[in-house]
């Protein structure tokens, strides 16, 4: 027997990855993967980390530590990220902030709380692949959020959201816009103050919800920061109560992505219907992980900070002079300003996804065919190398040999 | 301005509990609690789970137990879960095993992968609140699953599953049939083997699926264990890949639930599903948990069970015993074999919310009115009793308080 006949409509989205079932054959040791996207665990800081669980643990608090917990989350890590949010130019109160497991679970619960199936979500072409596979579960069209001004109005955006959709058999209407404004995954881009607000503009015309997906921010190597959407809402909303941003924060880039620890900063009548959610679906995030992670945060988190910065910077530069060096005509790439991602763009009618095997094959280099985060499957000429585990030789040696087969 | 006004439409069935909210306002010391539902902290291997949290994090594990990890999880523990499994009737190997943050977790998932609104879920009356909660999320109907033969039918739940539902507008289908069967949550009570076929019996004439959750499963002080339902279902379906079954088991009861470890074992195919439904959600359950999980149960899971049977087989018996000796005619209880619950039953026509009320305020003992485990809302005259952190002072002035009340 088999039980495949019986499940949910929502569930024939939620497909393998082709890129992900394709990076799984790639874990061999003689090939230069520039295709990760996560941190280096060598930086993590283990022995601080290592550290505070013994505190934790065999102290007063162990039996807190290792028992149930209330959904919004452990009180003492709330109240230090309303303070690091306010330092942000978001003034809240522990009551904005609701602890999630990693910003994968804030996508999947606001994907779940706005979403009904045919409603219209805004995302950037190209866009965070995960955000799609969350989003993907609540059976969403999309449409194309432009950040250049863009050729869509928001009437153009309503009359698309109200045409029928496959989905819903009727047409839903648009709920957000989902954006990662620091050193995007996968592109690397940032936005400056006056995109940032013309989202917000944007958002209101259409009476909508920003969510901004801030995983990246603290990595920052050059230029001034610019503040988050969620303080520009802010300020003229009138304070984060009356905001349409929802701020989606994580420690997995800075202290440890293994502990599963991250926040949503929003209005307080959200965090209500998220820790509500949460009750429902695992009743909290780990208890003994928020507590490590608050000792944690409070005492390494600004010099580890510096330290990655330190670190990575150093390696984009290196991979940025790799490919200024060698790479042939015709083929271009972001400078991102922090993050993890240098995004590639070759020559018109180039399919990275055919490259990648020969590059594979003959190279023994690898990366991800951009493809996978265009939300209608386009962008086939585009790549994403990540630069958080390329060490001097990978540059030296990869970055030359992925150039001479596409000069081929 | 708000964003409620743009929700999707399952976010209208996501509502404060009101018994949970009831229940916060009590947390004050001079209350004789037997509300709680929770393990005792103080019974926790704290020490062990200390030392493992040390080990993982100081030796060469570190880099592991802080990085991102395989969404089905870490696999020497499903090896192990797997091994367990088999000890209890079930052959199957670690793809047979998917690992949860919490058996929680599990359920919101199965109801995600099963559930379009308006299909229809049996359950029994009364059954686990916070699997009404989970399965919510999804917009079934429900129909009441009966242990006792019955008065239904399988035509009589495809005809009632037919029927137009609210939700969906037009009839949904029957998809799974949950249940507790060993010392449920609320009513303590263990359905025997023949009970367990019953149930299997129903699910193959109706082609569905069978919730098998099992949180409560090592925690028997009286009788012979029962085999699970899927080691039925394998016996009779030829294998686990062939089983109707998802079992859902959880370390929460035993070992500790602050760490949120629990899993799901099921066939090949569910378990695929699930993984891909991980990725999208949280990515995977915190790496360090796992593992940590790993070490402690394979050193001291069996111990622990046996010293958890000890301390709560005696609070069983002194809750009983003081029920026996205090409780006015016409109230009746369970008296379950394993687990953490007694269910009463009062006199028909008695309100126990009303009851609740005025126990706080006159007698200052608390307890979880039934009703709120009823999918349709009777079971007014039940309430639920929780013996786990019931010490003999609590017991001995507790009970004659709440009896003296019920005589009036």
């Amino acid at each position: 027997m088999t039980l495949m006949n019986i499940l949910a409509s929502r569930s024939s989205r939620m497909k393998a990855s082709e890129i992900r079932e394709l990076l799984k054959l790639l874990d061999q040791p003689d090939i230069i993967s520039f295709a990760g996207g996560i941190p280096d665990a060598s930086l993590f800081p283990a022995e601080a980390i290592a550290g505070a669980y013994q505190a934790v643990l065999s102290g007063g608090e162990a039996g807190a530590a290792l028992q149930y917990q209330v959904s919004e989350g452990y009180a003492p890590l709330r109240h230090w990220l309303a303070s690091e949010m306010g330092k942000l130019g978001v003034a809240c109160d522990e009551g904005n902030i609701f602890i999630t497991s990693g910003s994968q679970q804030a996508l999947d619960y606001l994907g779940k709380l706005f979403l009904s199936p045919g409603d219209t979500a805004l995302v950037t072409w190209p866009t965070y692949l995960g955000a799609l596979q969350a989003f993907n579960a609540y059976e969403p069209r999309y449409d194309r959020l432009t950040l250049d001004g863009g050729n869509m109005t928001p009437d153009a955006y309503r009359a698309a959201a109200a045409a029928p959709s496959a989905a819903s058999k009727e047409g839903g209407r648009v709920k957000f816009a989902y954006l990662v404004p620091d050193f995007a995954n996968p592109t690397g881009n940032t936005l400056n103050r006056q995109q940032r607000e013309a989202v917000l503009d944007l958002a209101g015309e259409l009476d909508i919800a920003v969510i901004e997906d801030a995983a990246y921010r603290a990595l920052r190597y050059d230029g001034e920061p610019v503040p988050p959407i969620l303080a520009l809402d802010c300020a003229r909303s009138g304070g984060i109560d009356k905001a349409r941003t929802l701020y989606c924060g994580s420690f997995s880039k800075i202290l440890s992505p293994g502990m599963r620890v991250g926040w949503v900063c929003a209005p307080r009548h959200v965090v209500e219907k998220l820790v509500l959610m949460k009750q429902a679906s695992d009743l909290h995030s780990p208890s003994v992980n928020q507590m490590v992670m608050h000792r944690v945060a409070e005492t390494v988190f600004d010099g580890q900070v510096d330290s990655l910065i330190g670190a990575y910077r150093q390696r984009r530069d290196a991979l940025i002079a790799a490919l200024d060096a060698h790479m042939p005509q015709g083929v271009t790439w972001s400078r991102p300003e922090g993050g993890m991602f240098v995004w590639v763009t070759l020559p018109e009618g180039a399919d990275a996804a055919a490259l990648l095997a020969r590059s594979v094959a003959e190279a023994r280099v690898a990366f991800v065919p951009g493809s996978a985060f265009f939300a209608d499957g386009t962008g086939r000429n585009t790549l994403r190398l990540s630069f958080t585990l390329a060490n001097r030789r990978a540059v030296e040696e990869g970055v030359p040999r992925l150039a001479a087969l596409l000069r081929g």
